[in-house]
């Protein structure tokens, strides 16, 4: 049984305001799915661990999807007959409709307002919206504001291009004992939003640092992708790849204050699920889990059915479910520290335990060893109760026939994972077990497909 | 994606007046399993849909059953010494113990009483008894009667016969599309009462009519037979089309104004089970669904362990739940032309469902294709949610992988089956999906005793 | 279909009164694992039915595990300076902790203390504690008795021996018509304890008594034998047995009391799982089922991986929950005859199912075969409902493909065993149905390794 240390987590002590850290300097950036937004944004990251920045030229035919032209904006704006910038892309990046074609033209309120989005029911806030693949411009303000502005002749400008580029996106391997891989994925898209997703950004990519500095059995991949196009580019062009993925994270929204959710991957009982709800149950999270659908982040890809990896994702108030979602109102404020801290733990618990899961074939299946004489078993019989090691220790034998993991193990005897896997590790070193390594990977659905044609 | 209009009702304005007035039409006929009653119900039908009328002659051997001599009766009374009709079949065709042998004799009360049969829990009401298969003789009448009749020398006179002759059933054919077949069987030879089943045969009759007048993916078998003799001959007599069928329903006790009740085939989850509890779940039926027993009307011979067809049962109130099972007052005051409507419609709805219903695969399995450049998406993004057909487009492509039929997504997805059905429409127009045309059928129980032996 | 009586339990009147005059001839007994306690608790038995004393030689190995030396004690006591008996072996064998080595010092009372064992929160109670496999030396007093007792020169006495000599257990076959056993097992090698485990041998051996007169489908076999060491002994030297073994039953505890439980086999459906649910549910007694654990009585090693019988267990209160447990107070009043009277009912009654259990092919699979000219049916139809007797036909004849057994069936159809066993029988005798012979047992559960080597 390989010593690994990624459980026993020595994390530096104030990792919540590491993270909220980062998510501020991360904030002013305007991100977008291509462009130089999400370029600076990955150099940051860089400068935490050693990313490969990839660059896929526009145009590229990324299974049904083409890369886009890359989008860059410099400014954007809105003046009134009097030139004064009632619509300013300099104090918000979200007042821009993200991906906007470049437009510079004078036009009165009625005209104008058909390129208006507001909330009617959060006064206050700015919406966040997008246009990819939709040659279109406008601009996102209150709903207050939409209401002040007098009819006029206003001076419209968005100084931006829509040019043959690339779409970047991060990558960072870090190799294990086995060629086995586990990815964590996350989307960094999105313009001044915290929750979403810096916090997934900010979480990935101090995991991806602790995990850098410590012994793994598993090998990992990290990818810091634009949403939906990123997830789909990736895949298409890293195809052989794909079968060695055993588990995956999507991370996203994890600093605002709603309990844990664990969304299950398609699989619905692979051991990332188990290895979740295990962490979440036992490590005593406010939390919730959630049955995999076809709605929500790039778990949507990773979960296709002609991909059907077992990835699931993690998130704190599901997308949707909390009124700042996509709005200005996600921001600094919204994301905590410990929040951000707790969501980290909880990620780290789950890997910690994919890196510690295994299955073991008990050496003496016919009848108990006898542990006594291995200094495993009180000597003095007849108390009441066996100890919860030494009730460990039977169920492992009991149920190590070769077709029980040890997550199995502690899920069947409502231990906690680290027992089980204690009283593995003595029983190992005793020579009464060992593990089997083979794995077997769920073929992907589609194979259906295959047979039939 | 065949073009079928089954599903878009457009039944005439007053279907369950219409369904009464075939039931008033019917209730005075004298049925039996055999016999002349038969027969006449048979004609009738006849003028609503070209049914074949079949005539099984008298000791033709189905499976260990032999059809019965014909029954067919003229007149029964019994006079008291006055000369008076004290029980007169001609006020209800219940005072008669269903195939009667001929009887004129004359007797005391103490030995008549020998033969009445009453119910004393409800003293106003003539039970229906039956002796099909041990010739004896009986009355019926109420128990209020029976205690009132003075001891006297009384004429007990059944002007019946019991000869050589046929059992009739009717059949209906319609043929689709596809080869395979719907049944949908009801027993006819229940004399004066109009839920047990002058309702299922009036249901039929429209359901049969109504889908001839429109285009069928499924051909239909309609059965008009007499219970349980009648089914087991049918059967026996065809069981070389008995691989053909597909679904099925048995109707009967549609009019009382209790909920609908669904119960499931031996199967317990084939797709008309499954298309039955989605129908009465989303179209808002007040129901409940009964899990498969061998006890009931035909489905006991359809889903008997040799046959073992995809056959369930529609019905309102089961039978043996409500007083008025069996007796004089399940009469024309006791089935609602709005009950009937109802049923009529669930029927509809349900076989609309499995003409819909099909296996598709995603030919673009591999990530989600673009749905936005084909015009099946929002173009604008960011709202805070995909609308339903979104959702139930992306959860037909998500689980079309050649394992979930619609209605399996409609029930995973929790989206109504029109909805879903729908969403693979658009998607099989642009080219996305393609249906599975082969069907699996599952294979007679019986088949251990084959690999046995 | 076999004709067996086992089910007509025409037990004695007095079963309870038996079962405890036995439990109190062999209350004062010293047993151990070893030794002449044990052989001479077997010689006790032996006096009921015709046991085989089997002895196995100190040294023998056991799988992991080796026969230990042999235990006799003949006296052991503590005297204060005066020459008191304080702590006397003749007033409670529970005084010395099982297998003490011998020894013969006088000490301090703070060196005595160290091998002073007691239990504090219940001060008048001795404690029962053994040293099997680590060879020490202590005794076991009430709390109340530690207190009191002086500092003083104490003389300790334990005159036992530890020599090469053999284990003892004794064996009963009992041929049956298949050569397929159901075992019954009971650990003997407790000292005076009343519930654990004098009602367990007790039980056992009038089970076999009885069944030794009656006609027997199965053969059994009943093992008295030492726990742990003496259910391992018996599987290792046995192994060519163990395929021959298709139900068992571990009982102990089964005096006082509390409600019957009923632990499941590693199997968790077994057919012994289903026929003690079904017992224990339909004969109305108070009870509880558990899933299996690895942790308990003897059910520990015939459920290791290796072995995987289908062999689960029959107590009352299960050990551990009761203040009693493993203490003095377990004593003769603790246990009660109609509590002993009503476990050996249950067991009997489970016995009773399985030789009566079987797996039948209905022999005109397709629709029903006609009852009624069978006279297995009502003649005058049209009643509210069946009988249950009559529905117990169709049940059985719906569900006899094969693959279901009359319990399978009693459980679908929540009718009693009896109910169904009595159609099944009916039916059969109008060769409507054949009973299947063959048995399919799982495998053990370390196939697993043997394939992967």
């Amino acid at each position: 049984m390989s010593s690994t240390e990624l459980h026993n987590v020595s994390v530096c002590s104030d990792i919540g305001g590491e993270l909220h850290r980062l998510i501020a300097d991360l904030y002013p950036i305007c991100r977008s799915i291509t462009g130089e937004g999400l370029r600076e944004t990955l150099r940051v990251l860089g400068q935490y661990v050693p990313l490969d920045l990839r660059e896929v030229p526009t145009g590229t035919q990324v299974f049904d999807w083409t890369v886009p032209k890359e989008w860059n904006i410099r400014d954007a704006y809105v003046k009134n007959s009097r030139g004064e910038r009632v619509i300013d892309f300099r104090s918000s990046n979200l007042h821009v409709v993200n991906y906007s074609a470049p437009v510079r033209r004078k036009m009165r309120l009625a005209e104008l307002k058909m390129h208006l989005f507001t909330l009617p029911d959060r006064p206050d806030w700015i919406p966040y919206r997008t246009s990819y693949y939709n040659e279109t411009w406008g601009f996102c303000i209150s709903h207050r504001q939409l209401e002040g502005l007098p009819d006029d002749e206003y001076e419209v400008v968005i100084d931006s291009t829509l040019q043959p580029g690339s779409l970047s996106y991060g990558e960072y391997f870090l190799s294990g004992e086995l060629p086995d891989e586990i990815i964590i994925s996350t989307h960094c898209c999105h313009p001044s939003m915290c929750n979403d997703n810096l916090s997934g950004i900010a979480i990935a990519t101090f995991l991806a640092k602790h995990l850098s500095m410590r012994p793994r059995r598993y090998s990992y991949r990290f990818l810091f992708i634009p949403g939906t196009i990123g997830a789909i580019t990736w895949l298409a062009l890293n195809e052989e790849k794909i079968s060695r993925i055993r588990h995956g994270l999507v991370l996203t929204g994890l600093g605002d204050s709603g309990k844990l959710h664990y969304k299950k991957s398609r699989q619905a009982s692979a051991d990332i699920d188990l290895a979740a709800a295990h962490v979440l149950h036992h490590g005593a999270y406010q939390h919730q889990l959630l049955d995999f659908s076809p709605y929500g982040y790039d778990e949507r890809q990773f979960c296709s059915p002609g991909i059907n990896l077992a990835v699931g994702r993690l998130s704190r108030s599901p997308h949707g479910t909390f009124p700042e979602y996509h709005t200005s109102a996600d921001d600094l404020a919204f994301v905590h520290p410990e929040n951000l801290a707790e969501s980290f733990d909880a990620c780290l618990q789950i890997l910690a335990l994919l890196e510690r899961n295994g299955t073991f074939l008990n050496l003496n299946p016919k009848c108990e060893p006898q542990l006594g004489k291995r200094g495993l078993y009180t000597m003095i019989g007849g108390a009441r109760d066996a100890g919860t090691r030494e009730l460990a220790m039977l169920w492992v034998l009991n149920l190590s026939d070769g077709s029980h993991s040890l997550l199995d193990i502690a899920e069947r005897s409502k231990l906690s994972f680290e027992l089980v896997r204690a009283a593995a590790e003595n029983l190992q070193e005793q020579g009464l077990l060992r593990e089997c390594l083979e794995f077997v990977r769920p073929m992907p659905s589609e194979s259906v497909e295959r047979t039939e044609s």
